[in-house]
């Protein structure tokens, strides 16, 4: 789907991300995530920032794996409520693993993750990348205080 | 369920937080959110900010009434990466109205609200707030970079 300008730039702007899986009990799931977004594609790895456990077993892992329905939270809190704004989307995400794929898709989107976050010269990047295909955004910004 | 101290502290101290629902299609919805923390319970106002509908058709308040299954995440992004922490709470949501309801707890909730928000000298509270049961709470701080 086309994502506006304005939003795109929106998207471009923010440094973080909300994501929402649902589990198998019905119940919803959020972490914080850091992604790259190609402009009709979000990209959010699978990083070496401390885990608990396996990427495999993650719970956005498995929750996405049992349904691929997720929502991608972008917004921009501030004190003065009249420049309150957020993004919603919500898509379908699949898994990808650098070593099956090896695509260039996923290549091009670790060289922008990489470029938009120089942290990742320090730790890795991971070897398993959350790609997500919004087919809903909702946009939103408290113009009217 | 009891909270720790330091997760506690980490909850009072953030100014907003994001909130998930499941609609009936089992996707779920997000959106950013002010709260207050009575020590047991979340409080979220359905307030007067801009809203394109009304509030008991508002997506959020009609998933609710679907599901109660929630998720309110609570996190700090920093630019160093070391700092990175987020609260995850899920648990069981419900809709109080002021009109109806007029309890205590709920006047208590909105005081609280109004005294951590003096933004709301300017706009309304509104009549609507979702109350939420933490069953679960996981905590997470990238401590070991």
């Amino acid at each position: 789907m086309n994502i506006p300008p304005d939003i795109e730039e929106f998207i471009e702007r923010a440094r973080v991300a909300r994501l929402a899986t649902i589990d198998s009990e019905f119940k919803p799931h959020l972490v914080p995530v850091v992604f790259a977004f190609d402009g009709s594609h979000f990209f959010i790895p699978v990083d070496k920032k401390r885990k608990t456990t396996k990427p495999e077993k993650l719970r956005r892992i498995k929750n996405i794996q049992d349904n691929p329905n997720v929502a991608l939270l972008i917004d921009e809190y501030s004190e003065d409520w009249t420049r309150l704004a957020f993004v919603m989307m919500q898509g379908k995400a699949s898994i990808l693993r650098t070593k099956i794929q090896g695509d260039i898709q996923l290549e091009q989107a670790y060289n922008k993750l990489t470029k938009k976050y120089p942290q990742y010269q320090k730790i890795g990047i991971g070897e398993m990348c959350i790609m997500i295909t919004p087919e809903k955004v909702v946009s939103w910004r408290n113009s009217h205080l």
